[in-house]
């Protein structure tokens, strides 16, 4: 092999032109990629660039994909260590390419272990400034948002990181064709109020303040994942909460029982069949308080609930939810919006939206926020 | 990070069930992969599953791209030296997973140093048969069967590895249209007479006989490249040659001349800027004898001549080539085909057949070759 | 030209194994087909079939969509007039063909004299009975459910019969996804409590226990068009109310003055340019309302407020309204569905969906529905 | 009915600003529309418009289809006789259309009594002048050209009038996607050299110089039918010559014998079921020969033999016959194109290509003219 003898090494805090995606502390040394979706991006000039990476987890490792001008063209797995990855090489030293590298999994509330760092990057060239996009979303969201099972064969069941995409997913589309940036917040299995199998303390809200508040362990203390989000840096223009799937699926599930104080908690059907009203009424109000939080970090965004990629059946209670908030409030810049159900034509691995159902939810959900963008 | 204490290694020579892919020496210590599209498949039933690579280069580095249950979920680029990559890990280990390890770049002329090859797997549980196509289809071309320009943004002009996918390639998707097993012989710029830029040493046909005879280079001879092909291990049922682009291209371009001899060669143009009927003339022998070589080492296979992704100018050759071998030798089981051209909305990069070409020309190309695929 | 002397004319009261589609008075001496997607649908063993028209209007004309096995073959206005049209000939008369002839336009409130009557058929062999689909599908709407400006370039602003269908229509395609028999009640610019131009007396819930009562004059008396409507005689599987669109437009639009008493009627915004919260509830109170009257004369179908072809402004009172029915009656057999928006690629003439936007409502509508039809 | 009372009547050949489509006479006392595809075109500033008709035929009735703005809205059969048909009503007077009334189906060598004859507008505005289109395309063929089974159930076997379309037909949409006016000649099973079942005289270069030389009855030699075509007065920019497909059914199908003088006519199979070589021969001679006619009636077109859309067989004689064509006489403006194959997705009626097919040969060969046409 013949060695580009060119090649710096430069630590990413000292790195000029940076471009940091996603939700994280203000730490470049190294940077820590918590969320599906977060990553780095460079307007590159150079002929070869690597960057350097910490991993480590216990159950689930990370994935990255590399977008190369806006085009996907690596996705590999990162196993644990610390090391350099070749992003590319033999380029035209004189053209700016512009790169991403995503984190392709989502957050691991089940594994303490999990992590993903940037270090430095090694190039030969120069890096130039990516010029901001001029609109700012954040999804918040399950499996779905997590683009669960949105890559791999429909007979996929095992539930590992190799099925979750950041790409072939309905956040990432509905950017790119507004142009803006956005960010990701999201678990799978889990809801306003509880999980699918009704644990109470499976609920995105109570962690949204935080960078990423919902991982457990020490580790993740000091990388800074409990801190308090600075709300002030960013600030999205459209909130989409696409929530409820699992609230809903906790009706159908058995009680959740807490293993040290013994305590249940079960959503419950009625004999017909529906769903308990004042079950139904505790996500409602677990919902309407949500959008309260949402409002008290987020001042001027419109916040969009977007659900029905798989089912409809929270639906009346979303309404609801909103219509209380906006009659309680009186903040207008709240609605609903109703995304496409997953066919059978679209349905993807772990019966998940596939990529076409992604596609269509995006075109949709695209369309309808368009109205809510201020032309810039 | 939890280590898998069960996983075991095994030299690949040691492996019971194993499928290689494409045409190669029949060493498996190493197995060396030389043309696009080879590359392994196991029936793994096993939690994790490692593979073993050895890598080298001077300028054009291997890519690799893994197919699980059919389903593209992983392509990265391979960096020069020996070490172990993971394919899968935290599967269920009572489920077989079919696995596909696929080389995505075109075996290198111009770099006498590219090499791929696989040492051993390492994993914790058993193979199973691999169960045989009931077709086989060889495909030999230019830059548009190596698949460059198949993957990356339109702008790219880099003539780099990154932009070659055997993936998105009208050769693996006919391939899978037909549930065929395929092999490809290809090489960028490359004809059945000379290449684009008229250099008649860069022809297909001279080095059809060979493993890989268009390589290079001491280390290829040591590889094994340069041995005769043993073609009674393997007969296609079809063979589809995708030549005559670059043999268009040479009478555009300018003469090449021999630095050792000073011979100069050099396809011609009329002054009415139509092609020279000489040169045509050393076109159509060149493809009429090709097609006489690829009989004799193919008996029974229906050979057809597939051309237009970039232009029909040498679509009247070809058929005068192919009419004028089925008149001398009476042998029918030839026949011309021409695919879709490319267009601005289904061009990729380097001004190359996109995805969208390259789907478009595998949806036609199955339809015509499945005539001529007997039930099996 | 050769006459076909084997034809022979039959009023229609006269025949067997007639199905006759829409809602209508029980009289076939003649047939009135008052509503857009009304027709006849027969199974003839013959060469050849005419059918004898009686038409007339003052403005607006009607017009015929002829399908035979399934597929459109001919569209055509009707003029005034009695006259015989050949709706086919020189068919083999041993073989069966289904055949519908369909209104394609809607029901014209606008002009008192329009109407459209068949009263007799002339062929040369036999019919055979139409088989029942299995389900029944009963669509109320507006403009779009009439299918304006489905038909025509998007450049046509005349409001004229040319630019209705009932083919290329959400309704039709929706009920040939579900193999099901469908009527429809629609009138363009009509809403549930106003029309877009704040007429209170332009509303649908007023005349829909009625066979046609949504029609004026003299003429449409004696055609039966005022009669109660036969309920029993066709009881739906499910209703689909596609209303609300004529009602947030009149929001926007100038108040209405009744030319005799004085009186006027405006659905107001407030200062901020929001509806104003005591008109929406008047919407909602009428909107609660049509769904009492819809049950009271549907006792076993299931409701679905399927709304947002044009924009989904009226959609939080849309679900205000479903909501309060609920819980009022306990009936939990109605439902709201979201359809998918009419975008700059989906529009059709009018400012109105075009055929590519009711195809994707209609695939989404289907595949909604289905869950609430039972296999029979 | 309210009458419009400002309609007046004016005949053909006193109208200016009128645009005759399709080969015909210069008679316009009435003007015969011999040719599928032929017609009249207007732009017409007027609220109404009616079209007065003659029609004749003992078997095969004909069609017509109107498109106002482009789009197509009506398609009905013309049943015998003289009378007026009305195109549109109740427009707005000021607006200016543009009509396209155009017959649907082929002129009909089996009916001497077929006939389409327009002798009268009435209106009740102005006619404004056609623009015309910067190029002409010729389209010469057999039933693919006719558009017989373009519109249809797959089911259809008759062979009647309505299942023939030129409007979902690929002449029609290639002259859309090029911006050109077109004209066609064809007749359903007819070839180069005989028909598919054997019948040498049914060829279309026999009757190429005439106006429309393949109808057949003194009535059509009153219609001009057998006149001398005037080739100066409308040169294509290119000739599209989709015929073969006949030629090679006919192998196949059993021999033709002249009743008169018991002279029998057969295209033979070899024993291993290849084609006669004699045969074939014979065929190239008369494909030769039909390109010496059209060049000699064309100086400047070029010609296109487009070829495939119900299979390749005859392909490489076509290629062999435009090959011998090409270097016999030095004329370089002539090449062959091959249209993709129907398939099971896309046929359509009496197992001819459907409309799916028509859009993608047409997309294809659009692409491929654009070439050869040089900008206007």
């Amino acid at each position: 092999m013949k060695e580009n003898t060119n090649l710096k090494v430069q630590p990413l805090y000292n790195i000029e032109n940076l471009k940091v995606h996603g939700r994280t502390t203000n730490s470049l040394s190294p940077l820590v990629l918590f969320w599906t979706g977060s990553g780095i991006e460079l307007n590159a000039k150079s002929s070869e660039l690597w960057i350097e990476f910490e991993v480590d987890y216990d159950l689930y490792e990370p994935w990255i994909s590399v977008l190369i001008n806006s085009v996907p063209v690596s996705r590999q797995m990162l196993t644990a260590g610390r090391y350099w990855i070749c992003i590319f090489r033999g380029m035209n030293e004189n053209t700016v390419k512009n790169i991403r590298i995503i984190r392709d999994v989502q957050a691991m509330n089940g594994d303490p272990n999990c992590s993903l760092q940037i270090h430095a990057l090694k190039f030969d060239g120069e890096l130039y400034p990516v010029e901001e996009k001029p609109y700012k979303l954040e999804f918040i969201g399950d499996s779905i948002t997590s683009g669960e099972g949105a890559i791999g064969a429909k007979a996929e069941e095992d539930w590992i990181s190799m099925w979750f995409s950041s790409i072939k997913n309905y956040t990432a589309i509905t950017a790119e064709a507004l142009n803006a940036e956005y960010r990701i917040i999201s678990q799978s299995g889990w809801g306003v109020l509880s999980s699918w199998d009704n644990n109470p303390h499976f609920n995105i809200p109570e962690y949204y303040e935080k960078v990423c508040g919902l991982l457990t362990g020490e580790k993740n203390v000091a990388l800074g994942a409990f801190k308090e989000n600075d709300f002030n840096s960013w600030q999205p223009d459209i909130i989409i909460v696409n929530l409820g799937t699992n609230d809903g699926g906790a009706f159908n599930s058995p009680e959740w029982k807490d293993s040290v104080t013994g305590e249940t908690f079960k959503q419950k059907l009625n004999e017909d069949g529906s769903y308990n009203e004042e079950d139904l009424k505790a996500f409602e109000t677990a919902a309407e308080n949500f959008l309260i939080k949402l409002r008290k970090y987020n001042k001027t965004a419109h916040i969009v609930w977007a659900y029905g990629m798989l089912g409809l059946s929270m639906m009346p209670s979303i309404n609801r939810a909103v219509d209380s908030y906006i009659k309680r409030t009186g903040d207008k810049k709240v609605s609903v919006f109703q995304l496409p159900n997953t066919t059978n034509e679209t349905v993807g691995a772990r019966s998940h939206p596939g990529e076409l159902s992604h596609k269509k939810a995006a075109a949709e959900l695209a369309d309808y926020i368009s109205q809510f963008l201020t032309t810039k």
